[in-house]
């Protein structure tokens, strides 16, 4: 089984960290294969960004030219999901969603840690229209930057668990989720110091589509995600 | 004052179409002005279709060098609103929200008629995390395409008015939506047939940008529609 | 275009201010038409004054002999609006629900603040009657009466701002709604010091009339607003 | 134990109705009391008629003189049981919350059969208020006039019991509730048509009153239904 | 009248409580019977301990072998209403949803304080599936085990009069909820200490049992809570 | 990895296909155990028979003496998934949640289509409390009992489709989720008539509890499914 995975920003090095812990947690026999947009910016933090980089990450996959069996949208409150299922016969995953569905069988409800403050309604947004925000205690930023997880490490884990534990202590959250793709390198941190599960979104993801792929179960045609209707289009695919 | 009116598809015939309507009740002193998106589809019906044209939208819009007051986008439904608002320090209105908004002070609730049903969902999302779809008795549609509005005007309209008929008789609409930017010469003619007030999006949001303006309101940037931080982007703007 | 703005509470000094400053916003040819109610309470603060208060408004506008083409009900979160809905022909718009509605297009979320705590119920039926609560971040009460804006401006102006930063702050409002009829003044001060917009109810209220009125809308009177149905009326009109 | 039954209405004959079935549900010891409105319609059907009515039982209740222990607001659906709760000391129990409130005990979910049609989003405001909405299937409308429920008793009968069943049927009623102060001696024929629990308002009202008063409960005074603060007051009692 | 009160723990003597404080409040001419179940825990406090309860009140209400008239689950937040619902003809009242509802007739919104954290979760799904939650403002956990009533009267008594106070003052709480079968004797110095209405749930289920069974109403069978099929059963009855 | 799979009802031979079906769907690797309760009915279909399963399942868990790395309750709409959280430190999965969750990633709303009608209130509680509810398009009964569909497949079959075209047509459903766990085998003539994707309930529970195990992710322990208290228990475990 191939797993395709986007990542929603520029960043190739943190597409390889994706990669890494990604293909660490699947299944034997799933090959994951990371892909890096060609446009957009380095970290994606806020709504333009989020909307440059749902059209990228349709470009990147769609220019994709090898067989994969699913697609892992791995970007945290990000847009697009629903673009890609129009345009695609496999499933797609979006890393906020599988990470919430997943959290919800363990714990009777979760918290999102995510990184700047302006990134939490794209989280709120995106749980509300997947109808997964009822048991989400709280989405907590931490006021890192994406791009600080990797340079910076040790400040971010700090701020992370932090606000982690506030989740659990104040917000009364069960389940801890990781909300970014870049931040799986954490999980066990933030497990030690809270007491409670962790869960990494693009772990979660590659999970649900492995089950999903095995199951035989694709995307839905009838209606919502029904292939675009043919008409003139410009500009599109994105020239270069 | 001026107003830029951004079409979400490439067809330039509706943006003339758009900006005539608009110009007849815009204020005195109120200059309409139509920008056409120079990539994307000659109409909006779907997913794929909307994220391009929230792209083209923020491409367009931030290309134009002239001077404007406020920015509405002319498309029901369309994904984008939240980017511009970031791009922009001006106010930013969306004809869906515009439409529900302005309804809301006619009747107890409305009933959205639109074009397609696939463009149905993306109604509901928007009006949803819109915070407007409380009183909203039903999104219907009319199986009419966008672009027929033009080419079969006269099966259109029966198409959009049994519609808006159903909504008033069975749904208990109080109020009529036009859900489309091309719909604007039907309010007459549902106004008729149903004897209820009908909202063309267009023309709420000229009015609710009239207002903005007029009364000294913009966008808050302290939070969600704070302007994009600066880092490192690739591909855009969109060359040419 | 001429304007009907009334007063809940018997206090014509009030009424002036609000006539005053509607004045200085409406557009150009709108006629600003004050009205005090005959009976009801200097000021409203409570559920029976409201109560009171929809009676006298309803009794005041139907009173008022000359011409007008909307009316507008300047009270935050007080009862009446359907009934004059039903009353009248022409469109009927309640300051609570204007500024909520103009809000939302400024920001994510918008706090209401408002005068004594007893009046935040209020304010949050009346929200959540109209649809418009789900981004209604707070409703905050600064434990100034309504007369005391007038005889203790400084200290009004201390209360509310104090209490407009900690929505800001605490609650993530975005955007600030004065919740009361008598706080037009207050909109620069309070805009200075939280960095946010500052909705007043009567200012967004004229805009959503003037609106109205120019695109020719009005209330449906096809079910909740049709006009009462013939019937033997006792004490109404009041005497006097 | 003395419970003062307020009618919404002028028609006497109708209070006396209300008074004798109340009589016959009521505990051993307690005394019901029925009062008439001073001002208002002979029958209230909508809005402006509602408010008319909460300010009319406010005047009635408060003009009683003799001794009382609860109060029951006779009107289904309508304005100003916040009002009398901030007046009296003693319970005032609406009898649209309390038929609500009963019928929840009997069954999953309940229907309201009513009157016209346009009370029909009354009814829904109050119970979306009383916070007693989830577990209401629907509210249907028989288009019997209420003083049609005395003029035209067959008819109603037939109607109501139509709208009955069908609740029923198509919207999965296990329980009905007859929404009209007039209606209580439908509740045999209703309950034998459609083989399930009936609910009179005016009847669980009682009980709920006789319950509080056993109990010694009674209103909150301590914030939304503290007495009206002092202040000047115009035109208030109603003279006469 | 005969009502059968089901404690839901195995602890006599608090049975024996509950009886008491229940004959003390019950009208003049009902009878409470108390039962104890034969399985079961010392107390509940948790989701297995609230299932195996549901299953021993079934099994204790159905073993009594003499008359009555309505029956009461007298456990806070446990499961098992519906069952015995479609197990008996008479009515079958659950103490948490009949001190909410009658709470819901004294104030705006109500306050739990009930015993340890971890039954929280259960009073909140009651609640929600009952339909009575959005009028809670809080549910407050006093870090008093159920038993540690009886053994350590004083502590418990200071612990939840705190948390009652702080319901009051933060949560906006206008009535207070005891929220445990054995809090009845509580209920004087809660109220005052707070100041507000205090409802203890026992007292609450029986009068409204007696309402019930007084006014001839008791549980649909067309739905929801019908008998049992007749179908092949083991190990029911339980055995012994 | 070996993996529990708990029958609600005592049926051997409806254990014996649920087994059969799972164990083709499941990861090499994975060993699926079906158990059968000692106590309980031959099917459950109502809501006294679903609390004796909840405590039949519990009773069987806690009896297998054999290592197992997950259970899967496997009846649609069961009560008890709560209380195995709490006894055991693997996962646990409901099949009613895994197929509304794993639906959710196919479409953009599902139905369930069941068993009987008196079966659909305790599916949608068990989504209400699960999250999973507001991309539920609808629950609809099939008529045909549990055991009928071992009995009378071919009527079983034409019914359940016929429903689940209904729910597509109608109800605008994208995706259907067979709500028994006897279904198993109808999956593919379901998609093949409805053209839309088909969720097994067991297949999705497999799915998701190999997920957590993979991922080393197991119910957190810190609050809701904290392990009982130590305390004095009367008649568990059951005898026997």
């Amino acid at each position: 089984m191939r797993i395709l995975v986007a990542n929603v920003n520029t960043t190739a090095s943190m597409t390889a960290n994706i990669v890494k812990s990604a293909q660490v947690l699947a299944a034997t026999g799933t090959q994951i294969i990371g892909i890096t947009p060609r446009i957009g910016t380095e970290s994606v933090e806020g709504n333009f960004e989020s909307y440059l980089a749902a059209i990228a990450v349709m470009d990147a996959v769609t220019r994709y030219d090898g067989p994969f069996d699913a697609v892992i949208q791995a970007g945290y409150g990000e847009h697009g999901r629903e673009g890609l299922q129009e345009l695609l016969d496999v499933p797609v995953v979006d890393i906020t969603e599988a990470a919430a569905s997943m959290a919800m069988f363990l714990g009777r409800c979760y918290s999102v840690v995510t990184t700047l403050d302006r990134t939490v309604p794209l989280i709120e947004d995106r749980l509300l229209l997947a109808g997964l925000r009822s048991r989400c205690a709280s989405i907590r930023a931490s006021g890192v930057a994406v791009l600080e997880l990797e340079s910076q490490p040790e400040r971010a884990i700090q701020a992370i668990v932090a606000q982690a534990e506030q989740a659990v202590t104040l917000d009364h959250a069960e389940v801890i989720v990781l909300g970014c793709g870049g931040m799986a390198d954490l999980e066990g941190r933030v497990r030690a110091r809270t007491g409670v599960p962790v869960v990494d979104g693009v772990a979660a993801a590659v999970a649900i589509a492995e089950s999903l792929v095995r199951l035989g179960l694709t995307t839905s045609k009838i209606r919502t995600f029904a292939p675009p209707r043919p008409k003139r289009v410009t500009g599109w695919p994105l020239p270069g």
